[in-house]
């Protein structure tokens, strides 16, 4: 069965050397997004916010903040996923429109409303952000997936000046950046890279 | 073109409705784990640990600490994905495997394990708690996205009690609870559920 999930998995590599003016259409990005938000989250407040980065004059400027790593010009763009720390504030639109489209009944979402409102409102900040960074991480997952099935590569990048990369793009206070992933036509293969015994990780019970 | 991602990526939703008694046999289990640790992490530590729950009666005593969750105990099995934050202590072995493997040369073998233990080494709890959540999204999504084109289905669960859980089952300090995936036969489909607008969430530069 050619390109099962588990095939594309295992095909996808970190690529560090990209083709130089490989330019991918906004719509198959913005088509690529669209799919990756079907992650789920916790209470499905997706807290997961876009900078989409394919503007060569910003990618460059970016390059330095990013540990000055070839990939961050090189690609044909660089998607910067954030986390909002007040998703919760969303839960109205969210549960309101999952009402409106007939998926639960009007008093459980007036319910689920009041309690992500007064649940995630008074849990502490690092709380939250390890929430919002589990909820990125799978939301990147899907990105890189979809990517390698568009016959793309990227590489995720954790290693930039996080306080830096929230001047130049003004973030809110409440949006924090968490990953920056390349994505273009590979022009290199991937290094190798081993993983750990299975055995050594992992229980059963 | 039948089982692309993007179709199971679609078709994947949260189920909390299981068909008690299916067995999934440990090998499968397994498999799928071997199948999602292909997903990337920072400098490829790894800080997934995985506890994965398929006894009846242990099923049954994590329900009271996992929210009371139908699921946790009607499901086939519970995969709890950890997150080991001196994940860079095994940095070492990660990088000789590499070397041994043909993937390195020495030399840079030798650097990325000096690099590893004196960054994480030297990073506070706080970041480290990110990274290792962020990872486990990572490598979460593989799993729910294996066992979709399994044929199983799943639900993340984050609402539980991460400090009993911790002391039910021994984890070492270093080992903290992230989210507990339930894994079995749905018995009834999940819920809908809506998404935030794309360009809500995102802006292109």
């Amino acid at each position: 069965m050619p390109n099962t999930i588990q095939q594309i998995m295992h095909e996808r590599k970190s690529v560090r050397k990209y083709k130089e003016d490989v330019v991918i259409p906004r719509e198959k990005l913005q088509a690529l997004l669209e799919n990756a938000i079907s992650a789920p989250s916790s209470s499905n407040m997706q807290p997961w916010r876009f900078i989409v980065i394919d503007d060569q004059q910003v990618k460059k400027e970016l390059r330095p903040i990013a540990n000055d790593q070839e990939q961050v010009e090189t690609s044909s763009a660089i998607i910067a996923v954030l986390g909002d720390l007040e998703m919760y504030k969303n839960s109205e639109q969210i549960y309101n429109t999952n009402y409106e489209k007939g998926y639960m009944p009007r008093e459980l979402a007036d319910l689920m409303i009041k309690n992500s409102l007064s649940m995630y409102g008074s849990l502490p900040e690092d709380i939250i952000k390890n929430i919002v960074h589990f909820d990125a991480g799978l939301v990147s997952m899907q990105i890189m997936l979809l990517a390698k099935e568009m016959g793309y590569d990227t590489v995720p990048m954790g290693g930039f000046d996080k306080a830096k990369f929230a001047e130049k793009f003004n973030l809110p206070k409440n949006e924090v950046p968490i990953i920056l992933i390349a994505i273009g036509e590979a022009a290199a293969p991937a290094y190798g890279s081993s993983r750990l015994p299975l055995e050594q990780i992992t229980k059963f019970i």
